[in-house]
């Protein structure tokens, strides 16, 4: 018996060992610098963007006079760092706003600190001599955007004279009445000089290349930090008509001047589709949750497993999604649907948790007590992992967890029932007493959640 | 724009058929008459019973004093009629118990009508005949278990002097303290003559062929009809403990002395696992949610679509696997994972809804308008369909419902909000509006659920 443990144990350990190594492949493939470095080679004076024929660019750094850099963001810095290392002193000056402690020592750019994920001054002073750069910049010069998640928060800048706070209170207000999400992005849009192209707009007729390391789902160009360099499809038409359909009718005057100019034509519409302000904007995506699905891939591949990326688009409540893995952890065991063992599933995305308990924990962790519970019948040759790509699992010092079988087990024999812990909410508490957390620090980079379930 | 209109139209047609063509080939497999005949062959006087190399028995009928058939479910009458068809008038006699409606003409076999889902007075009467039959056969005869959905309520019979409502009372208030489904599985298998293994008992030392067309998750032998020929894991010791667990301590006096006895040794358990009264009882799941997926996989594949079978045993709620399919949906078109188009990813299992409104629908029409809902934005080349394989989802007319990207659309064109018919649960009046429902009368068979999301 003891014997026939230990072989349970090994084999556990090692699935363990191998989902760890597997996440630990999906984050570093979308490390900021490392990403950047993927996107953007030179050869001489050759600049060559993208990586696929499709979509690859050529520039040629002789034919601009100057070469900017700027951007928002957690990781932007680093990404900054990327493009010094590669361009060197061809670089002309750069601006970059990054959240408070984000820095990294940088030759060219000067680095403002700002507020995340509550904009403060200091963010929409940094976005309004960014945009004076963009100003600044014309048709000679070639720009770097460098967007990363926060972007939004740390890009922030409300047109014509509404102040921060006036803005946040619509946001707020949009909220409270239940506006979606589409509906609070058209209206944001439409109070900012730098969101819905209008940093595009202000850059023109510079070449602009947007490299944006994406932390939303879909890795929508327009969502993603409110595209400041993407066509807005949305109209001044539309923002009042939102604000008519929520009866906000008493809102800042300020917005409401605005809006209204805005709808009467005193005030240009956003850019869109098609304008000229896009004509010399390149954009990539270098680092995105599908990218890193994709690096967890090739390392599951090269230790023997076979693979199925589910989805890097998993929404909805985390209890659900952890019983919906579950439920093909079964099926793998008991057919060999949809992939036969040794199996690796692999799932990315940004579920949610409504709260009902008190205890500590994120998502990702709240996943994994959920999924041990949906396992306990499970033979011991299954392993799951689900974890934050930036390191950082809600309010915790872990980026997630790793789980099998015989986790709920462990669980108890150490006076913690599973169940009462999940319904506290309080996985973070359980997987310490388990030993079951996932701990990698914080790992400068966020692409959102990557979940590995292997089966052997 | 006419034409491209409908071209699409053509495409999403020709779709929407193709969900409708597969589904149906996923119910024709579980078909019970057709998947009896599938598992029970006869060559002369030889009985070849299972389909793979590794679980065919074969048996020589000439062997045989008699051959019984018995049985309980809501297509038990489809399954004697294909041994009948197969057997003859080597059959002896049979018993069967049905739902109320849910004959077929036989020769052999008595059919006794009786309640579900609330079990009556016919259901025990039958049942008691049933065992009566089961006790009459000795060594030399053969015996025919036909199990199907609503088994556990037609095969029903309390043991000692417990009478039906006694037992019902108990189950009603095990529920009300919130036990769970295998602690109350664990006191209604030691308080009954058939189930957790009795029947196997009654009819020992007869040879038993087994047959279960399965309709719940997992397919455990031990849980289709509550297992009358399975072994019963549980003891009389932990009947006990639940009831002192949940402070169940006032139950009828029948109940309580039954399974004191039983602790006691002064009734024998029931029979558990390696027990000589399953020696000679062969089990085969002639239909069940994973037979029923891989037909539809076969049909896709004669449609030319790649294929994944996700699992049969999604359950969860519906609306947050509607979200998680969806996100498969949108990976597809986007960067080709888990397979390129043409795909057809397919899943079984049995979902629930948590009614929050005052509408009609079912669990498969819920997923529909939810996934409906979820894929607005994506191409029009996409089609998803879930249905009952019974033909019946909730107190509706139809199987479920067939949706594609424009539904949510032809909603808006006949005043019918999705969003706000999906509050109120009321897919099947929407779907009735928009001719989205999916209708195919009753099927004669039930494997839960089946889900098709076709992206071209």
């Amino acid at each position: 018996m003891k014997k026939e443990n230990s072989v349970v144990d090994n084999l556990l350990g090692q699935m363990r060992s191998e989902a760890a190594a597997i996440f630990n492949s999906a984050v570093a493939a979308v490390n900021p610098q490392k990403a950047v470095k993927r996107f953007v080679r030179t050869d001489g004076a050759k600049l060559i963007l993208g990586r696929s024929q499709a979509d690859t660019v050529t520039l040629d750094l002789n034919q601009y006079e100057r070469i900017f850099l700027m951007g928002g963001g957690k990781a932007t810095a680093a990404m900054a760092r990327a493009i010094e290392e590669l361009l060197g002193n061809r670089i002309h000056s750069g601006l970059i706003n990054v959240k408070y402690g984000f820095t990294q020592p940088l030759k060219f750019t000067r680095i403002v600190e700002a507020g995340h994920p509550l904009p403060d001054k200091n963010g929409v002073q940094g976005t309004a001599q960014i945009l004076q750069l963009l100003e600044s910049a014309n048709a000679d010069d070639l720009l770097f955007s460098l967007i990363s998640g926060g972007g939004s928060a740390l890009l922030v800048k409300p047109c014509s004279n509404i102040i921060l706070a006036e803005k946040q209170e619509l946001t707020r207000r949009l909220l409270a009445c239940g506006a979606g999400i589409d509906e609070i992005n058209t209206l944001r849009k439409h109070i900012s000089a730098a969101k819905g192209g209008l940093m595009a707009r202000t850059a023109h007729p510079a070449t602009v290349v947007n490299l944006m390391l994406s932390d939303v789902v879909g890795d929508k160009t327009d969502v993603i930090a409110s595209g400041p360099f993407t066509p807005n499809c949305s109209t001044y038409q539309q923002a009042l008509d939102i604000l008519d359909k929520y009866h906000l009718h008493n809102i800042p005057e300020t917005i409401k001047t605005h809006l209204t100019d805005g709808f009467n034509g005193k005030i240009a519409e956003t850019p869109k589709p098609g304008a000229a302000e896009f004509e010399k904007v390149y954009h990539y995506i270098i680092g995105s949750n599908i990218l890193a699905l994709e690096a967890a891939r090739e390392q599951a591949i090269r230790l023997g497993y076979n693979t199925l990326i589910l989805s890097s688009m998993i929404e909805g409540e985390t209890k659900e999604v952890a019983r919906a893995h579950s439920a093909i952890a079964k099926e793998i065991i008991k057919t060999g649907h949809p992939i036969t063992p040794p199996a690796c599933i692999i799932s990315g995305g940004e579920t949610t948790v409504t709260l009902q308990g008190q205890g500590r924990g994120g998502r990702n962790q709240e996943f994994c007590l959920a999924a041990a519970l949906d396992i306990t019948e499970l033979p011991a040759r299954v392993a799951i992992l689900s974890g934050g790509t930036d390191g950082d699992d809600g309010p915790t010092d872990a980026a997630g967890a790793i789980v099998d079988p015989l986790t709920v087990k462990r669980g108890e024999a150490v006076n913690a029932p599973a169940l009462r812990y999940l319904s506290n909410n309080d996985a973070y508490s359980f997987f310490k007493k388990t030993g079951d957390l996932l701990m990698t620090g914080p790992t400068g980079t966020n692409v959102m959640d990557v979940r590995l379930m292997l089966v052997r």
